[in-house]
């Protein structure tokens, strides 16, 4: 395979085109402009059907594009070659040569193939637009061109770090938004709407309807807050450091150049790394922001959760909520519904806190100068993001929006509910009060009922101080 | 700390003896038995609370006298030593001595400052019985006796697997036994009562109380088999391999006999391993048998969490099970009774799960001739195997074991379900059963009226075919 | 969308065809042989880039080809219908209909939607064969024929335990036992080439490149014998039990009839399972069966951590391996070659404990007569065992094969290290030889010299003693 | 047991007391405090040897404390009663009453029993200020008096915000602080000592022996930052909420005064939750927080693991640092010294790994009104927190700071490296670098042989170009 018997760009039998590395020549498919070790990576490693994501490459792109406009500025890549590879770069942005990123997550920990199929596919797609010949990489070099100034240990962690802040800012936050929006107009919608409390999954004290739902909404707007916190780590950009964080073949003030032009081409506040061996050897911020979207799973599930048995039944169950019906539910008992949507997330959810094990693993499994499990979480990280993101949005429109409330058997819990002797404690002490709701239970009585067979109280008393509206207390939902 | 002024042995002011080692002189309590390195552990790794296990210094006591014996049998320990020691190990295994090993958890990874924190213990014990003086490792030393032949590289991993065994075999199946017998007893008391079924929290057709909890038995039982299953790798025995495996200064055949002492000792059918290097390599025996543990702790989460959700209520839930009201349930509201007992195994059952991705982190972490993970392995394994052994035995006598079935309340889910309609589908087909479903749902009726008010089928063949108690199955429980 | 003012399987403008449920009409892509459940699907979860594997979709036209024989067989199915399902369930074993199996993962918990599409694509395809209108339900109709006997809840955990056992017995355990043979022969054939041993990644005492090698084997031996233990749960199916595992609906010894065919058309000695129950609203048994293939990602990591430090270097590390150059190892350092296959496969390994994390979960979250959380489990389940899978092979042919030893590195390392002073203990005594290994390190000696210079040992005897390849013991490989 | 034969407080037979709750009469022994709740606890919830911490309870102090201040201030509490609480709950604050804090962990999951057992002992402790009879809960009532405005509900996570913060800002944070604080000097100390860096394991360019250390320095320093910022979740408290979060029986204004006097207590700036319902139902601040914790066991684990194999050998591993000896390392190999307290660093971080899955599960598995998951994850958490701080105080005393380089090994390696060739890439192109080092390695050349052997370059400028010292670059340690 790596004989060289060909000059680089030869165009042979069967589709191929020679290109060359420094371990030789090797075919790849010459409809496709990656290079000679994208072409080994493929052979290497396919593995899975997990391929790297394409929201990666499209972060890569603004990673070259901005290096080349860096490169350019300081003299050390001329113009012209500058020009080419930001016009391949902006294609890679844009997605339209995502065909072109073949690879696997399963390859080298640093994803250096990844960063030469972007530098392979860069100087392949700009050879075109120079009306060169593919494969000879000339004019434009994917080392020494496309990625001048820069190594996979630091380009990659930047990359990551651009397509997390950008899935999370521009897809994942908007989706968790509009949910949490719908829910507090549902609170609000419900803020009357007296229900009884239920604590160990046993009877409680009264709330209301729209009560519940504040907390709900307030779990997801603490979620979305401690993803947002999580950005300041991301906005740190390893770029700049090269091969270990030293800066090496970098000319001087290249990280900050580059971290300024990746701020003004994205529009979010990245920064060069305050210190590039941490950004390379660790991915603690990952681990970090992955830890975040660990947190909105586990809202989520709490919410899902109580969605799904609140609205259990419709006959043998709690019943307060009714979902909307999407599909028949069952195979086999005809018009059957179920919480499917709920079900989805929780499954979701618990994909999200699998992930999580696997990210924080990874990430304390770096040696030395580099951390070499990147790809995996990068995948990992994309992989959540994308699930909760869509999962938020169906969970919204298909189950959210058309959920309503069954004020029947709402009222009905609280009339027969015993817990509202609480009320009582204030007046006439816990151990009476204990008395009365023990009395009710066993003979099974109405609280009223055996309130005042107990005698500790009479009756206008009780109704005046055991009324399920004044038992909703002074929190605002 | 280590100046070496004192003689071996010195008993000085402040109730402290002198011991030694390779490093020079510590002092230690003189009303210890430990050593030199014990001490010196102390000193270095104050981390935490955790504690070695008991459990596993009982078990190398077991491969102390094991040692022992094989070492005089094959003519390299004198007699005399010999019975020292095994006078010693043998209170080591009754516990007599767990006062005299202190030593934490956060130690060396390989377990070495436990296994010579037996080594002294025993050592010194021997010297004692033998009317000597503490701390001169004479007639018994600690490396060249007790250790003779050993290494904790090869001992430590034979502790852990006879600890294990004998915990899960003596303490924990027999009470997951218990507990499966008396579900299987409910099951068969309960065997006729029909209920509603539920699938997605929603209403299904029906069983009887008995199938479900035949179904809680048979998680169980099988929970029991895996466990039983894992036992195979935990016989397999390191002993003999000593420092890589290799057997280096343990006489030929050393293996064979300690392991099979071991078994004689134990009763248990511990061998020696088929391949040293891999026993003490990796521990993935143990990352097995706590897997199995694993499948214990997520079988039980099931029945926890169904019983204390066919027990929520009293009037505001499902309400088909009364469990024991053992405590007042609240401190606030008074009469509260709660699920407590299925609380506690659910948090057991998610800490195992917890300490299962530690388990099989750690057991991944090993390097070239030694996995260096252990004592978080043993302590995680023990923790687990505690936690579950003890929850279901409170699970069992203060929950299954008062458990009562509301048969007015699961009578009347069946009477109200609409799922009966199930069986129309053969009769009428899918898509008609449905229709009658969805209207019953839709207009408050009752199957009946609604099946009647469709025109699908009369009255006649309704009661004949929709007879829950028909409905059953040929399932038995 | 549900309107249903078309007549069903009408072809409509655009190229979508009509096709209707229980809930009305919808319109499909008229190419596509699902119908209106699959759509509805489609529609309400169409998150993620997660389809549901087509593995279990090979595995689910099994399932509906047994009950189709065993429903023709038991007269409740006309033989004419049962030919045309046999024989579309035959195109959905063989795969040629997978382009009609689009549903995500994330979907209804009890995978309903994905049955129904099997039924949905059946039946189409059943009526194409018999030159019917698709979209007519006639002559096949999905619920009533073709899901005739069953329910999502008994046939998708019975098509998870098939397509489980068929991947692991013909995918997955081939090649680890591929990796395990070649491992087995290098150990073979550097079974007499003597290394240093090292503990705590310190310097120990010696043992030969087979020993250490023969360690790896055998950690994947006892890893495959341990999925294999996990069959015996796998073969046990919940087909017969229908909705809540009483059987309704099928015919008395169905569950036993659908077994034995599913173990005719497969060739694995499935069966009933004793308990419907507990097959049904468990998933245990696939926790377990994950639980091993974990235990094969703990065995791996070891081996390739290990291969890539002892390949470290190739100057600044320990360099006793060489691993084959597969492709340039850097985008900045020119010349560098990385251990790359094992960074991909301590990826996998990281990711299938992750996975584990999940599966363990969700098999937890079970509620009454269901576990709602299947989809994620099988999805995570034939991830891990395709990753694991290709991840081997990579690993066996692109660095396992081509693996050398650096003996000159191996040998100076045998020659220089002080360890080999452990063979001294037997004759002089642990603290003696202790003073001497610490002389040498203090003073930079060969052991030799420090032994010499110490008096307590004569050349003669050190000579004769400290011998390496002595030391290898008899432990054999 | 429960016969009430007694009148409350006295004391019989053996040493014990007779206590009585809603439930009835109970014994407990006469020298301990607690009552009926307490005692009944200990029945029923016998399990492992995991008891609530005292951090805990020393917490629950300040927040009785607090609301007898906040009660007596609105005048609900007489002052003589508030003055006896605020008295007896000094004494728990202070540690005092320890012993009088008997429960398990594994109890019910609200907390519910130890918020009683906090409300018995300061009943009591006041009883006896107040020279009054032990049980008789007069003139201090467990619930009406300690108790009031309160909930378990709203008060156990109120403590668990207490006792983290606390423990994570008196004695975790100074730990770490003072372990980072000596790494920031080992850097600067080593801040011109040229090592060889190491990427994928394999000779890379070189760095600083400080560059090096300070990218440990700066994972430690942003894991604190982390820390610190999940304190604000950690600042808002549930109290005020009661049992469900409305707040009955609290007066009007309670929740925005005891959290108040929380922080004039502590010192920290504790507030009122904004939202009661998600601060009792979710415990996504402790999780968050606990993902903070684990981000410094991600973090210390890269550490540790690069300290250890940086010191491997002595003579055949890397050892380029020698960590101190504080304790023979092997109970065979005499002189052998090990990483051992980098061990337990990786063994700590795993367990906090673990801890972690746990705490996530279990705030994932709230139901309505409550997440009945607290003491599983107080538990943990400071679990994690503990050992990390005592985990670095040892690693820092016992490891780090003792730490020297092995200048000699150091230079050699940057000396006989190949990958300083990548300085030359800028002068002849990555390709012909490329070509030298594989020239150097295949012939076994030097850089600077291979190099002039290849032609590609001349003597005076490979002098001028290789420089180690020039190639540390412009990121300054």
């Amino acid at each position: 395979m790596n004989d060289n018997r060909h000059r680089a760009g030869d165009v042979i039998e069967g589709g191929r085109r020679v290109e060359s590395d420094s371990m030789g020549q090797i075919e790849v498919p010459s409809d496709r402009l990656w290079g000679a070790q994208t072409q080994r990576s493929l052979i290497h490693f396919s593995i899975g059907k997990d391929r790297m994501p394409a929201e990666l490459y499209h972060a890569y792109g603004v990673v070259k594009k901005a290096a080349a406009i860096a490169n350019a500025e300081s003299g050390h890549l001329p113009r012209e070659k500058a020009d080419l590879i930001i016009q391949a770069a902006e294609e890679v942005i844009a997605g339209t040569l995502d065909d072109h990123f073949p690879l696997f997550v399963w390859q080298t920990g640093s994803g250096t193939q990844s960063n030469m199929n972007v530098n392979e596919v860069i100087s392949n797609r700009a050879i075109q637009i120079a009306n060169g010949v593919l494969g000879t990489q000339s004019p434009i070099h994917p080392n020494d061109d496309v990625n001048m100034s820069q190594s996979s240990n630091d380009t990659f962690p930047t990359a990551m770090h651009i397509a997390a802040v950008k899935y999370l800012r521009e897809i994942l936050l908007p989706r968790v938004d509009a949910l949490a929006a719908t829910i507090e107009r549902k609170a609000d919608e419900w803020g009357q709407i007296v229900k009884i409390g239920r604590t160990h999954l046993q009877d409680a004290v009264p709330l209301t309807v729209g009560q519940e739902w504040s907390g709900y909404a307030a779990q997801l707007r603490y979620a979305m807050a401690r993803i947002d916190a999580s950005f300041d780590g991301l906005y740190e950009l390893a770029a700049g450091g090269t091969a270990v964080g030293t800066g090496l073949n970098a000319p001087p003030g290249f990280d900050v150049r580059i971290a300024k032009k990746i701020a003004e081409l994205t529009g979010y506040p990245f920064r060069t790394a305050a210190n590039k061996f941490e950004a390379q050897a660790s991915l603690d911020s990952m681990v970090a922001a992955h830890a975040a979207l660990r947190g909105l799973a586990v809202a989520l599930m709490k919410i899902a959760n109580d969605m799904r048995w609140l609205a259990s039944g419709p006959r043998c169950g709690i019943g307060e909520l009714i979902l909307p019906d999407n599909e028949p539910g069952s195979s086999i008992m005809p018009g059957k519904v179920n919480p499917t949507q709920c079900e989805a997330i929780v499954m979701i959810c618990i994909q999200v806190i699998g992930n999580d094990t696997a990210v924080a693993f990874a990430g304390s499994q770096g040696n030395f100068e580099l951390n070499a499990m990147r790809p995996v979480i990068i995948n990992n990280f994309l992989h959540s993001a994308r699930i909760l993101a869509d999962g938020c949005n169906s969970f919204l429109h298909y189950s959210v929006e058309g959920t309503e409330v069954q004020r029947k058997r709402i009222e009905g819990y609280v009339r027969n509910s015993l817990m509202l002797v609480t009320a009582l404690s204030p007046v006439i002490g816990y151990d009476k009060a204990s008395e009365i709701a023990h009395i009710a239970q066993r003979d099974d009585l109405t609280l009223k009922e055996a309130a005042l067979k107990s005698g500790y109280i009479d009756e206008k008393t009780f109704d005046r101080v055991v009324d399920p509206k004044k038992m909703i207390g002074n929190q605002t939902a």
